[in-house]
């Protein structure tokens, strides 16, 4: 039963508040794209907080090197961080090593904190049923310009899983942003409205907008199993 | 003609994005108290960011102190930060020097960035029509915890006055905090819901709560006029 949800608008400092279960939520494109690469058979998504280490860590652990700089996948990549084109045959039991310019960060920061999630519109329902087992749950804006900047898009995944879990916990707390998400009328059509998802339209990257605005594609949560210095792994739960 | 709005959640840190017209908000108390101050008769407003130097500036001034640490007056404070509890009988002709937790700081640090406001729910109409004179504008919100922490009472009034210039200014540029400002219905009743609201209930200070979400009791507003190191002189204008 939640007692309390609150919701970081972007990733807290040095401080994060206590949870007993953390979502972290990238909709446009972190958090999205590692549950469709793990429903898509991928073993495990290793979060990396820096290219260099991302790429450190796939060439020791033999893994595909996927993700983006300027949202556009750096040289030698094998895979972006598009979830809309994701290739089921190249991934099946495959780890994946991803480095994003923010989802992955936060990742990597939550992991020190408690139980964590990578959470997204495609897996909501999934990951608001994991949330709730929690009595303390966080939710944490990934954020844009390094988690320095609001960004709409993870703010309204962040609602929708307000909506979700506050309406199966009545009297549930919530502090002002998670209030705020509570009031906010059907928050995943914001997600196009993002000024990131302009960005990615003028990459020819607005499939992904499209994939990432839709709820509930999958079950599958993936969940940090273990953590390193800079660096998460995750592997697929089911709530 | 307004071109371009931008919401600041809680008070930029070290680089201020630039402005044509800034609106300071904090809704629970700070600048519906100095817009009231104004209203009552009151010749100044000075704003300062540390108890100590409020209490420098009155007596250096002979002017009225007034604010608040905690919520209420620190001893020998001639006033609290109560816009309900505000005497024009006292005030008219003379100057007020304000301390509070937030929204003084905030108004201190938005002064050296370009022409300020104080914006509150009870002057929003007439600050909209103020800030509608830029072609850049700059809503920024106090916050809770010294501007550290989100605070959804100026998040609704900041909301407020994003729909105030959008509807007069179609096709204003938003960025993503000022468009989910521009999504959230009636966001003014939010000012009760917010967590300081609780807070100042149980100081016995709900009064405030409802001078704070009325809308347009006054067409004053206060406007910085000279500022310095931790000070900020605001005098009444109108649009």
């Amino acid at each position: 039963m939640v007692s309390e949800i609150r919701l970081a608008l972007v990733p807290p400092g040095r401080t994060w508040p206590r949870a007993g279960a953390v979502a972290v939520v990238d909709t446009l494109r972190a958090t999205t794209t590692i549950a469709m690469l793990l429903a898509a058979g991928a073993r495990a998504v290793i979060a990396a907080d820096a290219e260099r280490r991302a790429r450190q860590l796939a060439a020791a652990r033999r893994a595909l090197l996927a993700g983006e700089v300027g949202g556009l996948p750096p040289p030698g990549f094998d895979l972006g961080n598009s979830p809309a084109a994701i290739n089921p045959q190249a991934l099946y039991g495959r780890e994946v090593v991803l480095f994003t310019t923010n989802g992955t960060k936060a990742l990597c920061a939550a992991a020190a904190v408690g139980p964590t999630i990578a959470a997204a519109a495609v897996n909501a329902a999934a990951a608001a049923a994991w949330l709730a087992r929690a009595e303390r749950v966080l939710i944490v804006c990934s954020g844009e310009a390094g988690g320095t900047a609001f960004a709409l898009e993870d703010f309204a995944t962040a609602a929708h899983l307000v909506q979700l879990l506050a309406s199966a916990n009545p009297g549930v707390r919530l502090d002002d942003a998670a209030r705020l998400g509570l009031e906010l009328p059907s928050p995943l059509r914001l997600v196009r409205e993002a000024a990131h998802a302009a960005d990615l339209t003028l990459l020819g990257l607005a499939a992904d907008i499209e994939t990432a605005s839709r709820p509930d594609l999958t079950d599958v949560v993936p969940q940090v199993t273990a953590a390193g210095a800079g660096w998460a792994r995750l592997e697929p739960t089911r709530a």
